[in-house]
C-alpha cells in the first residue's frame, strides 16, 4: 500500500475513494476504535486484537454484587495477567476464599475491609479506600466486605492469563462437600454444630450488615497478639508522585515500597491532555494497562511479522 | 444466584441495588450487548464470545478497496467458518487468486464482475447484483472487479477458521517470485516480454478502468468454445422465499438448488419486528451468521459446562 | 531378560526369586491383573493401561438412579468410544435430552421404555428388555424410562472418546436458561403457563410413577400417524447366532441387520471354558469390549514401541 | 441432587433404592474405592481419577528383580512426580545409570547399598535399611545392589510425572553403542581389554554375589581419600516424630535436616484408627501419597469445575 | 532487498559484494542448494525446508538388505507421506507383515516376489521387477523377497507422515510375545511343535535362499483355489506415456487403471534436459517427489507468509 | 541386528552384500553423514536429526551483507538455543535492533564495532576482533557495523530454540510504523525533521561509511560520562587455555570470567587429528555445538528410546 495520496482538493484520496464503506456498518464500534478502522499510513500488517473491555465482558450478577473478568480466553494475547472487576454494595461479602494466582487489586469506587488469614494463624484486617491497594499471596485465605455508605468497586489482577472467578476455593463450598462426620472431627465440634454451619448453597458474593468498626473488628479476632506480622495494603493514595512532568505523572508501587508484593509492579499513570507516554519497552515483563479514565491513543510495534512490506 | 427479586416499588432489586455501576464504564460498549452487560435471571454461567464485528477488525486499506476478516484468531469459537468482507471501487480489481478453502459470498452492494478458471481451461464470466452469490472451488483460480456505478461490497465465507486472507496465492507474487527465465520457458514468451509482465509489487487489490460489457468480455475469451460447463453464481435476488410465515421468510440455497455449493448450505432469513426463529439446533453443522440489517436478541445454550447451578 | 528357567525343584525360579515382593500389596487389585503383575515370559515391554473399570470409575448418584462413565479421560487409549453404565429405579426417567455423539445401548438388567423423537415430528417409542439394543443418532432427542418390577441397568456407548454425560443438552435446562417471554413467543403460550412448566433445577435423572402401557402411550402421542418410519431398537435376544463353534458363538448386528446402526458394528460373543477367540485385528476400526459376565485373559500386541528386544 | 433422604424405616433411601446395582458388577474392585462407588451426600461433581495403585501396574520382570511405575501415563494428574516401586534380590544390582530428574527414595523392606558418583571424581557409598531415605541428584551416576538376607524392596520418587524408568541412561548401553575405538580412545585401554568389558545386552538388573562389607568396598574405591563430601542418606528410622498428638505423628524431611534434598520435601505420617489429618492444602507444591499400611478415607476438593451445583 | 544489481564491469554486485561468503563454509552442502544459498533476485522470505535426501537418512542395516526412512520426523512438513528406501539381497526377505497405513511401492532396482494375505483367506503371489508398482492396503499381511541375480532396492511410499518403519507387526514378533499355550489352541497345535516355531529374536529382514519358480509358489500356497480375486501389482514398465510432449512424458497411474490403489495416485515424469513441467497446483492433494535420475532446478510458492514485501 | 560378520577373505559382509547399494545416490550428501549412512556395528536405533548446517538454511540476501539461521524449525531438537551466521561488508550496518533473548556472538572473521544502548542512558561501545565474544541482554538497542578492510562474518547464538532473525525490533520499523505527530511529539522534533528520519522501508542490513576511530566515536557520543558501567566484549582471542592436554586445549568463558554473560555459558575446543573429548554430559544444561574448522566424529547416545535392542 502506498503512504498518503493528496487529491486535487488537497484530500487524502483513501479516504475519499478507497477508504468509502458503503455497506452496512456499526458506527458505536467503528468510534471506539477508530485507528482500527482506518489506520494512519504509518500502519502496516495485523498485530490481533490487543485490548478487550470489560464493558464487552459478561458479568455474573449475585445479590450483593457483580463480577466480569478478562482473561486469555476473551484476550488471548493476556498469557500473563487476568483482570477482575468487582462490585460490592454495602456490606456485601465477597466470600472468604483461596486460589493458585496472587491476587493484586486497586480501589475504583468505595472502600472495603479485607481480612487475610496467614499460615501461622494470624489475621490481617484493614480498610481500603478509593486508589489505595492490597496484594494478597497465592493460597492464602481471605474475604473483602464492602463498607458504607455505598459500598465498593474495585479491580483485581492476577499473575496467570488463565485464571477465573469460578476457579476458585470457597470456603461455604469446601464445607459444603466434606462429609459432616469429617467436619465434626476436624473441628471438634457435635454434629448438629455442623449442621447449623453447612449451607446448601455456595455463598461467593451474598449482602450481609455493616460490620463494626475496624478496630473493633481487631479485637474481636484477638487484637494484637493475633495480628499480621505482614501488611497487605498500600495508601496509593497518600504517595506523592515517583516522577513528575510538564505531561503528567507516574506513582509506582513495587518491592521496594510494598514488600509483600514480590510478583507484580504498577504504575498509576497520569496524562494531561496531549501528553505523550514516552516510546519505550520493558525487557523482562508484559504490560498489562487498564484505563481508569479518559481518552487515549496508543501506538504499539509488534515483531510477530515482518513489518517492512510496502 | 437467586431468580427475580422485586422491592416494595416493584422494582427490579437486582437493578437498583446489586446492578449499580458507579465506577468506569464505557457506554457504547455496553449499548451492544445489554443482555450480556445485564443478563436476564434466565442466564447461567458465561460460554464466552460467540459474537465479533466486522467493525472491530482491523481493515486492510488498499488503492481500489479493502479487506477486513473474522475467523478462530479473533473469534475462538469459530473453528469452521471464516468471514471476509470486502470493497472493490469502480473498476477495481481482487486480483486473480486462489486458496485452499471453498469460497462461498453474497453480495451486499453494488455489483461485480467474476472471473473463474476451471482446470479443463474453459473460463466463467459473470456479473453478480446485489443479494446475489457465487462458490468457488478451492484450488480454482479467479477474480473479482467492482463494477459501475460505485464498485461493490461483499461478504465472502471460507469453509475454514483458519482461513486468512494474506495467506492466499496471487497471480503477480507467483509470477514475481519465479525465475525469468522459468518464465519465458513455461510461457514460451522472450525474456523481455516477461519483463513487461513481471511487477515488482503484488497487486492484491488494484484500481482499474471499468470493463467492457459483459458480452464483450465472454467473447474475448473465446466465447461458447470456452464456457464453463459449470454455473458458479446464483441469483438469490430473483428467487421466492423458501417458506414464508407471519412472522417473516427465509430463502435456503444449498447443493439442491446451487449444484456446485457442495460444502455450505445457506438460508436468508427475514424476520419482522417482534418475530421469532423458533428454538432450533442442528445435528451436523455449525451455524454462521451475519446480519445484513436491523437488531435482534439471541438466546444460546451451551452444553459445554453444566448448566443447573442455582 | 532371558526366557524360563527352572531350579532344581523344576519351579519357576523367576516366581521363587525375583518375582517375591515381600513389600505391600493389594493383594484385591491384583488379582484383578494376574498377567500384569507376573507377565508370562514371552511378555516384552510395556504397552500401558489397555482397561479400565466402570467399578472405578466415580457413580453420579441421583433421585432415581446413578451413572457411571468411562472416556479417555481414565482410559487415554479410548480415543473414539466413551461408556456410560446407567441405572434407573422403576418408573425413573433419563430426562429427554441429547447431544453430538451417536449413541448405541445394550439393556443389562430389567427393561426400559425408550423415546425418541425424529426432526420430521414423529415420535419413536418401545420398551427394550434385558440383551435387547438401541441406536439413537446424534442431535436427536430422546428419554428413557425404568419399567417394572424393578427398573433398569444399561450400558450406553458412545462414538466419541471425549463424551461425557454431563456434557449432554438437557430439555430443563434448554428450558429454565431461555427468557420466559421467549419462550411464551415460542410456543405460543401464555406467561403463566410458561412460569408453570419451567424448573429452576435440571432435572437429569428422577423418579416418576410407571408409565401406561406401551400402547397407550403411542396411542397418545398421535397414534399411527405420528409412528416413526425408523426402527432405533433391536432384539438381539431373540437373535440366533452369526456363527457357532465348539467353543462358543457369537452374535454381530451391525447397519446390515440394523440399519439405523450406521457408525456403530457390535458382536455379542459367548466363550465356553478354556476357549479362545481366535488371533486376530481389524484394518479399520477400534475394538472396545465391555465383559457381562465371567473372567477371561486377553493377549494384546501393540506396534508403538520395538518389541523385539531381548 | 437433593441431599439425604430417609425412609419410614430410616434408611437412607439412595443406598436402598436408587443405588442398587442390579447388574454386573467388579467386588473386588468396588471394595477398593467404596466412597466413589457410592459417594457420600456432600459429593458434588467429578475430579477424576486422583490414585493409581502399582498394584494395577505392568511388572516389568528380571532375573534379580522387577520394576514397575506410576507416572502421568497412567495417572494424568501427576504432572510433578512419578514413582517407581523397585525389588532387588540379595546380591542384585540396578545398573550404574543416570537420569534428568532428581530422585528420592525410602526403603520398604530389607537393606541395600546404593553408590553414587561426584562430578569432582568422589564416590559415596552406603547401606540403606527399612524405612531410611536416599536423594540421588540429577545425572549423577548411582547403582543400588540388594543386601542380604533377602534383598529390598524400596520406592523411588522423581520429581517429573513424565519420567519413565526405561528412559534412564545405563552404563553397559552407553558402553555398547558407543564404538570399541572411541572406548579404547577414552579409557586408554587396548582394544582387548575394552572387547571384554563391552556387552551385547544391556544389564539394567542383574544378579550377583553379596558385597564385601560397607568398609571393605570404601576402602577399595580409595577411602578417606576419595570419600564423597555430601551425604546422599537418610536414617528416617531413628528420628524422632516431628510432630506428635493423640491422633498420630509425622516425620518430616527437607532441606533444612537432609540438605542434599533440595527439590523434594517428604512427611512420613502415622495416623490412628479413626484419627484425622486436618483439613489443609499446600499454597506452593502438589502433594503426593504413597499408603504403605492400613486402610484410610481421603476427602479431596478441586476447584476445577463449579462445584456449587444442587 | 532490491533487485539486480550490475556494477561497472555487468557483474552482480550481490556476489561480488554482498554475497561473499568469507568464513567457513561447507562446500559439497552448498553445491546441493545452489539457489536457496544464493537465492535468484526473485526470491523472497523464507518457507522453510521442503526437502530431504535418504542420503541424509540414517540407515538400519541387517544381514539381508537395509532400510532407511523420511517421515515427518526429519521432514516436518511432510504431514500426509513417509517414504520408505529398501534393499534386499537375492533370496532376503522383509519379513511378514502388516501395518496401519496403505503401502505403494516402485521398483528402482532388480525384481522381488511379493506376497499378500486376504482376510477371505485367498493369497496374492507375484514377481515385481525394474519400475513396476504394488499396492497393499492397511491391515493385510504381507511379505517381500529379494530374487535373483542381485536382489531389488524398492521405494515405499505410505499414506500417513508419522509412519516408522519400526512401528509395524511383525509375525515373529507377535508370535515371539504370545504365551506358546495359547498359540497351541490357536493353531490347534502340540506345544513342541510351537516351541519350534517360536524365535526369540525378531526376523524383519533376513536372509534366505531363492525361492522356487512363482508357478511352483503359487502351486504350492493351493494353486487356483486361493488365488486372490483383487490385483496388487502393477506394470508400469509396460505402460505407454499417459501424455507426450516434446519436453518429456508421463505415465499416471491411479484407481482407473490400477484399482486396488484407492489412496494414491502416481505419475512417472521424465523430463529431458531443459524442459519445464509447467507451473501448477493440485486442488484436493499433496505431491511428494522422489527424483529417480538427473538433476533439476525446482520452484514452489508458498501463501503461508506474505511475498510482497520488498 | 548380529554384530559384526567377515566372510572368508576377512572382509565385512555387510559392506560387500547387504551395504549394496545399487540403485540412485547422492554422493556429496553421502560424504557429509558417512557414519548414518553406513553406521558401526555398535549403533542401535535412530535418535533423529542432530546437526544441521548453516550451509542448507536459506540466506537472506540484502546489500552490504547477508543473514542465515539454525533454529528449531530446521533442526527440531534445538529446543533452547537457535544460532544465526551473519556478514556485514565494510561500513554495513547491522541496524540498531533489540529482541526477547540474550545474544552471544563469536567473531569469525574480520572485525566489527558494536554499540550498546543501556537503560540507564550510557552507551558502550567497542571493536570486536576475530576469535573474540560479546554478550547483549535481552531487550538492549544494540547495533553492529563491519570495519575494515573487508568487514566481518560472526556467529550469534540466541538461548532461545523459537528464535528468528525476522522477528526482531528494528529502529527503522519502529519509527516508521509510529504516526509521525507522536514521533514529533516524543522527540520533540518538527514534523519536517520527522519527515527526513523515516523511511519507507526498513535498513536491516544497508552499507555505510566506514566509522570514524573508536576513541572518536566514543568521544562523539558523550565520552566517559556517557560510558557504560558494563563490558558487554570479551577478548577470548588473549585468553590462556583454561585447560591444556596432550589431546588439544579449551577455553571457557561464563559468568566467572565474563559477567554479563548469565545466561549462556561457552567452551572453544581445540582437539588435535585423532584426540578424543572424553565421554561426558551436563546434569543442567543442552549443549550446542559450532564447528569453526576441521571435521571429526561425534558419538551421541540418547535415552529417548530403548537401546538395548539386540
Amino acid at each position: 500500500m502506498a503512504g498518503l495520496a493528496l487529491n486535487a482538493q488537497g484530500q487524502d484520496t483513501r479516504k475519499v475513494d478507497s477508504g468509502s464503506d458503503p455497506g452496512q456498518e456499526n458506527k458505536p464500534l467503528l468510534d471506539e476504535n477508530p485507528s482500527s478502522n482506518f489506520p494512519p499510513p504509518t500502519d502496516r500488517g495485523d498485530i490481533g486484537p490487543i485490548w478487550y473491555s470489560f464493558d464487552l465482558a459478561h458479568k455474573r450478577m449475585e445479590d450483593g454484587g457483580w463480577t466480569h473478568e478478562v482473561n486469555s480466553k476473551v484476550l488471548p494475547t493476556s498469557l500473563d495477567i487476568t483482570g477482575v472487576n468487582m462490585r460490592l454494595t454495602a456490606g456485601s461479602f465477597r466470600e472468604l476464599h483461596w486460589h493458585t494466582a496472587d491476587e493484586w487489586a486497586i480501589m475504583l469506587y468505595g472502600s472495603a475491609r479485607v481480612t487475610v488469614l496467614n499460615p501461622d494463624g494470624t489475621i490481617f484486617i484493614d480498610d481500603v479506600n478509593k486508589d489505595d491497594l492490597w496484594l494478597f499471596p497465592a493460597g492464602y485465605p481471605h474475604s473483602i466486605q464492602g463498607l458504607g455508605p455505598d459500598g465498593a468497586e474495585f479491580l483485581l489482577v492476577f499473575n496467570d492469563g488463565n485464571f477465573f472467578e469460578d476457579g476458585t476455593f470457597l470456603l461455604s463450598e469446601t464445607i459444603a462437600h466434606t462429609p459432616p462426620d469429617i467436619l465434626a472431627e476436624n473441628f471438634r465440634l457435635d454434629k448438629d454444630v455442623i449442621a447449623r454451619i453447612v449451607r446448601k448453597e455456595s455463598l461467593y458474593i451474598f449482602p450481609a450488615d455493616l460490620p463494626l468498626s475496624l478496630a473493633q473488628d481487631k479485637a474481636a479476632v484477638g487484637g494484637q497478639r493475633a495480628a499480621s506480622p505482614f501488611q497487605y495494603t498500600f495508601k496509593l493514595s497518600e504517595m506523592a508522585p515517583t516522577r513528575k512532568t510538564a505531561g503528567g505523572e507516574v506513582r509506582i508501587v513495587d518491592s521496594g515500597n510494598f514488600p509483600v508484593s514480590k510478583s507484580i509492579a504498577a504504575g498509576l499513570v497520569t496524562l494531561r491532555p496531549g501528553a505523550l507516554r514516552e516510546l519505550h519497552w520493558h525487557p523482562n515483563a508484559s504490560e498489562w494497562q487498564f484505563w481508569i479514565k479518559g481518552k487515549g491513543r496508543m501506538t504499539v510495534i509488534s515483531n510477530e511479522k515482518r513489518a517492512d512490506c510496502s
